[in-house]
């Protein structure tokens, strides 16, 4: 079927309305109304080709909630009317020991949102700045939220997930101090889940105007990591740090804030690397530098019911379809609080 | 009372035979007649001034074995003629949650077997190129070796618990594949212990000349780590790297050999930063860099006595005291195997 969409045609094209196709439902797929999509800053780097690979036309999108309008024959989990979501996942190998798992999100051929391969036209999923998207009922997670924060809802798909599975597996929970780096669409999320999961969380920022916005999000304390002083206070005071900040920088002062044991988790990956760990750092208390990546099929739909139970929504600006470019121009200057979503009745 | 030594006097001064003195035992204290001392990269670093805050005399050695010849009359667990080790710790707080935990290389207050804080004469601890050492029983280890091995388990108190514990803590065991990286002092005790471990070895040298030598240490694999499409061949197989080279260098291609959340450990420290990881290697599987230094004194004495009970030594050279000098230009060159071992009684 046709349906609109919002994208670009190249990396050096602002976006614009375009209309796609979505395949008929097969026998397991899941067919969607968006309702709401949110905007991730991995949308900018991909649409505008900052990462490798990007191909074209390019709708970006994989914060996407809604309600399901068909169900193939053979799809036993969902029916039409149900609301739902659609993360950074619409497919995978579906044998390997990954998505045995549940950990699609580390599986060799994982297909993204949009971006991957597929046999649909025009050979590469499109994603959720659209009217409509269809998807293997696998990938589509239940939404147990109020419909009255469904738009609230669409960051947990990105922003949410990717926070709260690293903060699941290293286990964070009460007792912990748990330090969250960076203030923005992920670190707002953080916050929220650590703070959820019952842990002391100690919130980061390079800037002095964020600390009041960094308590009203739950952190129990702030630091602005400019000041010395407020860094050198925490010293060997943290179980585990959320490191949320993908442009480059320097990591030591984080790693020596970090208890025996430590862990710091990547999140975010920077356009060129960060300045190189100190070894030192690591060895004389047997911290870590980990990474994660977004999260498996199993634990988005976890951490949506965490969240339904909690009362945990992300903080988001509403725009129309049509403002998407100012937006990504107001992300890179870090203007928004947290995380814009578009209302996709505004792609008629 | 007098003992005779070697060491340097300033950080461009050649190694030479000093005197020193060793405190009366304490009411815990152990004194123990050195036999033998290994020779470890450390104390090239130190007594040149590498590392900052050498302080001189400086008497390196820290792989002390010997035989206890006085105890203070406090001490429980050891008595004369008792065989003994002494590795790089020789006193710490007893007070903080590392040394309650048995992990005294994590205290703050870890006192270095040289070149660390002392009340004795001449103010900082004096290391085992020497007749004898006075240490509190704490840090005095138990040698359950048959006494013909006693010059080769003295690397066992640096090399192998330095490589022991990374090992037993991200619990390696059967199942496991386990990378080893440098076939050096500490490398060629990796493969001896990850092997006895139950773990499949697979070590990686730079060098294609030893293969044949890694494959005698036992490792069911040897990996020419310049060889790309050798290195292709394990891409995503590995449960955990081990990697003792000191010498910075690019940590990227064996991140790329790890399986989905594993784990490299250093545990040598380069005198200028390794090139800055990738963070994309971090994400994309969940993997970690880690650090580890030496290990605490209860699972040294766990190493010496897995060690014991699975025959295993460090493959060694002895020296004269006299041939110290020429000793650290060789293993500058790396023309050694695996580790230099003083005998003690070319001192007197």
């Amino acid at each position: 079927m046709n349906v609109k969409a919002y994208g670009a045609h190249a990396g050096q094209a602002p976006l614009q309305p375009l209309d796609i196709t979505r395949r008929t439902p097969g026998a397991h797929d899941v067919q969607i109304d968006i309702a709401f999509c949110g905007v991730c800053h991995s949308d900018i780097h991909q649409v505008r080709s900052e990462w490798a690979g990007t191909l074209y036309p390019c709708v970006p999108g994989h914060e996407i909630v809604g309600r399901v309008s068909a169900v193939g024959p053979g799809v036993l989990g969902f029916q039409v009317g149900d609301l739902v979501g659609v993360g950074c996942i619409v497919d995978s190998c579906k044998t390997c020991a990954d998505c045995h798992d549940g950990l699609e999100n580390y599986c060799d051929h994982m297909v993204g949102t949009y971006n991957g391969p597929t046999p649909d036209a025009p050979g590469h999923t499109l994603g959720g700045y659209s009217q409509k998207i269809v998807v293997h009922e696998r990938y589509v997670l239940r939404v147990r939220h109020a419909e009255s924060d469904l738009a609230a809802v669409a960051p947990l798909l990105c922003a949410g997930i990717t926070t709260y599975s690293p903060l699941r597996h290293w286990k964070v929970g009460p007792g912990h101090q748990v330090g969250v780096v960076g203030i923005g669409g992920l670190g707002h999320m953080g916050i929220k889940l650590a703070k959820a999961m019952g842990a002391r969380v100690v919130a980061f920022t390079t800037s002095e105007s964020k600390r009041a916005a960094a308590r009203a999000l739950g952190a129990d304390e702030v630091v602005v990591s400019r000041h010395v002083d407020e860094m050198a206070a925490h010293a060997q005071s943290l179980d585990f740090i959320l490191n949320t900040v993908a442009a480059p920088h320097d990591l030591d002062p984080f790693f020596a804030l970090l208890k025996r044991d430590g862990v710091m988790t990547l999140v975010g990956a920077p356009a060129t690397p960060h300045p190189s760990p100190g070894v030192f750092n690591l060895i004389t208390k047997r911290r870590s530098l980990a990474g994660s990546m977004i999260g498996g099929i199993p634990e988005t739909q976890e951490m949506l019911d965490f969240c339904a139970q909690h009362g945990i929504v992300a903080d988001i600006e509403m725009i129309r379809a049509d403002q998407i470019n100012d937006a990504y121009e107001r992300m890179i200057r870090g203007d928004v609080k947290y995380r814009f979503v578009i209302d996709t009745r505004t792609l008629a």
